[in-house]
């Protein structure tokens, strides 16, 4: 289990999993955090109460009372995580020893928090921290965060958990919107398996400890905090990514010259989703007529005779049509795919929207990690 | 390669691929059936003649021209197809050979042909074949499917290539609606991964020779005929999923009193193509809980509280809450999905639409196929 609490009540923003059969903790963290304000988090692994019906409600409910209790604020100052598997029941007893264990030991802590990212693991090999500091005037601010995740993880909203802090002074709004951004160019484009949790949720709590003068409008100040924020997200991001449940490889795509962000996106997501371009890069093969096939299935506007597609630096496809290479470069290019990280571009040639996104290999081990999860 | 004659002109219909970047073969073979006649199907499998550029446009038009010139016939009244490795020009040397030694085997066959069938597969293992016939009155109408098919395989047109063949008297524009409803139940609701294959084709040729009163209306007959074209549609669907590349067991998933019919879609479709859902299957594991994660991501109208779900005829979630089961159910759960055969049933008590899916398991062999096809 993992306790976040904040000195004092802080403002409170989150991003909540799209799944239309939500946990119940998601269910209680949207109505906690509906005033902009919260200054505890807790969090559980193992068990993701959902599907639980109003046992689970209440159970949902009374970890924030449990929480409030020992942090000494209300229960609705309480957001609540919970993730592992669906169907079951919260263990309450063991829950209430948790909290109880967790209240004494809490100790302040900056940036990102080891013990914190270590808690709430389920099928993760590593934690997952990040953290930085940005200057306002002459404060100092600080954002720290962890996330959880590796498994069924899909583009749209693409984390299980996530956390973050920062001690600057913002407005509930300024601080919603900025998450939101930073959310969508970060854990929105990358992908495990196409799978979207039910428990998803990446929360944000800033405490205005650091002193500068209370952010509640755009200017430089905002895109100061939102550039420093989208660092985070994206450093978390790419390490959910990288440990991904059985992945031996991460690759990323960038997308070129779309006709539309949305159609940016599409290839994007479409690509680092596909099964056949996940193996070809588990396969370290530089098989690209399956960028060629999922860009078609994508739904984006393609011009087949526009499209051309790179491996690394090295034009495989231009204008649609297989590009010839000597066996020096054949063999650069199998290099590159077998690479740690392996670099693919797209370029559509309809118009000026891009778009960047991180996938992982699909490997044996995934399928043996997810064959045997339950029972 | 494969090479299937009507012994007369026959009315032909088609469906094609929805990728964006559809092989030269499907542009060749939609243009050619657009007279809704045709005579003779030609298909080549290894490479697919996709990202060719003119070229391969200039090479599917040839090779219904030698076609032509074996058959007797025009060049126009030949639909291509070609199979495999996407981004590589036909060795047109041997294709040329290779329909000059098919011309003069050419044989009489009724129904299912299996040189036929063998010819056509690339990673498929088996061959897949289905026959039957009616009566229309005093005579009897026969109908003859052969497929291929075993990756990239996704619920739109899931197949990779299907040639049906029957002696029916009927119109073009019956046979084309009839073909489109039989592929929309039969083809296009199955899953090995979610990937559309860019040179899907399913065609038909009635050549007239059963002797009914042409089919020009919708009646008894046209129902009659539909009927049967759907059952061998079915039967090929069936084949390609259980043949899925590294398949080790199908699941069929009936989606029950859903809101609209494209909801049950959304649903059915959304289960069969999960991976983590198929990674159960392989792992025979009851986690129903990624049945309900599916559910709720995919895009369908869903009540928490109303839903049902079933492994076999044992209900493990009853109104979104788990069942408890005694040991001996337990058993006779995990029993069932370990069997080759799985059935789930999800019940959204929101309407009645139902819709009927099949998928198969997501194997390390899956994996293995894929990571090393072409290099």
């Amino acid at each position: 289990m993992m306790l976040l609490v904040s000195e004092v009540s802080a403002v409170a923003a989150g991003v909540f999993t799209t799944n239309a059969v939500p946990g119940e903790p998601v269910v209680v963290s949207k109505k906690h955090i509906r005033n902009g304000r919260a200054q505890a988090v807790i969090c559980n692994s193992g068990i993701a109460n959902v599907c639980t019906g109003e046992q689970g409600h209440a159970d949902a409910l009374q970890m924030c009372q449990w929480t409030a209790d020992q942090v000494g604020c209300q229960a609705a100052d309480v957001l609540v995580c919970s993730t592992g598997v669906i169907g079951h029941r919260l263990p309450m007893d063991h829950i209430q020893r948790g909290i109880a264990t967790l209240g004494p030991r809490l100790r302040s802590s900056q940036g990102a928090d080891a013990a914190g990212a270590q808690a709430i693991l389920t099928t993760d090999l590593v934690i997952k921290t990040a953290a930085t500091s940005f200057k306002l005037g002459k404060k100092t601010v600080r954002i720290g965060g962890v996330a959880k995740g590796s498994g069924m993880i899909a583009p749209n909203m693409a984390t299980m958990l996530g956390f973050l802090t920062t001690d600057l002074a913002i407005s509930p709004a300024m601080l919603r919107a900025s998450l939101k951004r930073a959310v969508n160019v970060s854990f929105n484009r990358i992908s495990v398996d196409e799978d979207t949790s039910t428990s998803d949720s990446v929360l944000v709590l800033a405490n205005g400890q650091a002193g500068n003068r209370t952010i509640t409008a755009k200017g430089a100040a905002l895109a100061a905090f939102e550039k420093a924020l989208t660092e985070v997200c994206k450093s978390l991001a790419y390490q959910v990514v990288k440990d991904g449940e059985g992945a031996t490889r991460v690759f990323r795509v960038d997308v070129q010259n779309a006709a539309s962000q949305k159609d940016a996106d599409r290839v994007g997501k479409t690509i680092v989703a596909s099964p056949l371009v996940k193996t070809a890069v588990h396969g370290g093969d530089p098989n690209w007529g399956r960028l060629v096939m999922a860009v078609g299935r994508s739904g984006a506007k393609v011009k087949p005779e526009k499209l051309d597609i790179f491996i690394g630096d090295i034009p495989v496809c231009i204008g649609g049509q297989p590009v010839d290479h000597n066996r020096t470069t054949q063999r650069k290019l199998v290099d590159h795919m077998q690479r740690k990280e392996v670099y693919l571009v797209v370029d559509l040639h309809l118009g000026q929207a891009h778009s960047q996104w991180f996938g992982c290999d699909l490997s044996r081990q995934y399928v043996t990690i997810n064959a045997d999860y339950t029972t």
